[in-house]
């Protein structure tokens, strides 16, 4: 019994903490996975129809599909299917694609919104992440969410650290994206 | 070893409890946070371009970007940057912006469909909400998703209720958001 | 003293593998609850405004709102208001309406990006659930994230899985959803 006694408390109090940590601890837990990776936006401009890897595909009245508008871009709609790869290399392999759609959000200052999922087929992994999020393009960092998962990343959770890596103009922006999920199944 | 049996009785009968709440409780819990916040919706007409919140930047064969379409408005999407304000006066100090989109759904009745974010930038708040659901207009409240967040909203899933506080024609509309968080970490 | 031994041993050892099951277990759990419905859809090409569920409000500078574009539809932005059924059979009596858009997403081959909401408003069920994710339709099956629910489906979790049950030409299609959720409140 003496024996008992001593292993079992310790058990016991592993055990509430641990469940503690799962439901409500106050500190900034560690990722149970973590991964950065790199995608790269052509945006369609008239002239690019063979390696473009974006559109403009909505606009307000002042705007058309082929210029961004005015007003900081504000209401153009993109839609995007971007290659994912592991350095921040544009003819690197693709791990993936990165599919969705983003908006020019403010009169004042540019600001993109975000909604997409990076959809991976690779010998690494298989599945999909979905991110959402409002981005300002002016702020060094800026996080967004990550809502959901499939396959290798079934019903994962966390947050998404988003940084504009490289841009040229108005045709070709490279972003790196620090993924840490604190939920993984 | 009496001590011992009294005491990791109830514990072990309060972590099993604890386990069950945390995965499959069938009662609706207390939500962890509540905050009741409203924002403001200005839709461009053509006219109004200096104070316009929101414009229509994609519309359907029968529609255009100016005036909403027939058929109860069916395909319009609006871009939306909408300021947030902790009471219902559109002239108050703005403590974020409501970003996304919002679709018009239905042919026979006025039904909307969301998705945006919450940006806050107070001295009370930091961090962004991730919001999503389908809003039939014509009920006085409705409930939509809150699927995640950053900053001091980090992770967090819920509940909104959305009603119409105000609307003035097609041009101004204000919704009051009862926020309320069941996962806060 | 002996009954003790025997009988916490055994509920501490369920109590350890319950825990880890809800926080980071390796193999699939079971849904808590699973759902087949189908939903349908009648895309509006300039002649079917009668009928049609759906309508192009989005187009890349390429295309037009009547006809799908060129290059795989790559750019097209679809808004839908689709029946919800519990058979495969249109014009079974609808439990519910399938709200959201869908967007053509690679020039390659057909893809499309999904968000969309299911409402219900029957007797067996009140409440919403919110898809997100990427479908390749070449593929036979494909995975979405489920990410939030009301009502019924309050605080939901899980994935549902995709497939085309049947199609003709670009005008009707018809989806299979399986949903699988696992976390329910």
């Amino acid at each position: 019994m003496a024996l008992k006694t001593l292993t079992s408390t310790p058990i016991l109090f592993l055990l509430l903490l641990g469940c503690a940590a799962a439901s409500t601890s106050q500190a900034r837990p560690r990722p149970c996975k973590r991964m950065v990776l790199y995608f790269h936006d052509i945006l369609y401009n008239g002239h690019n129809s063979h390696n473009a890897t974006s559109a403009i595909v909505g606009s307000p009245a002042w705007g058309d599909r082929v210029t961004l508008a005015g007003q900081n871009h504000f209401g153009n709609v993109v839609v995007f299917d971007d290659p994912i790869t592991l350095d921040n290399n544009l003819h690197s392999p693709a791990v993936g694609r990165a599919q969705g759609i983003y908006l020019y959000e403010k009169k004042e200052v540019f600001t993109a919104w975000v909604r997409f999922s990076f959809v991976f087929n690779s010998t690494q992994h298989k599945g999909s992440i979905n991110f959402a999020g409002a981005y300002p393009l002016m702020n060094k960092t800026r996080d967004i969410s990550v809502l959901g998962g499939t396959g290798d990343f079934f019903m994962t959770r966390g947050v998404a650290t988003l940084m504009t890596d490289a841009f040229e103009g108005e045709v070709y922006f490279r972003l790196r994206v620090d993924i840490k999920l604190y939920e993984c199944w």
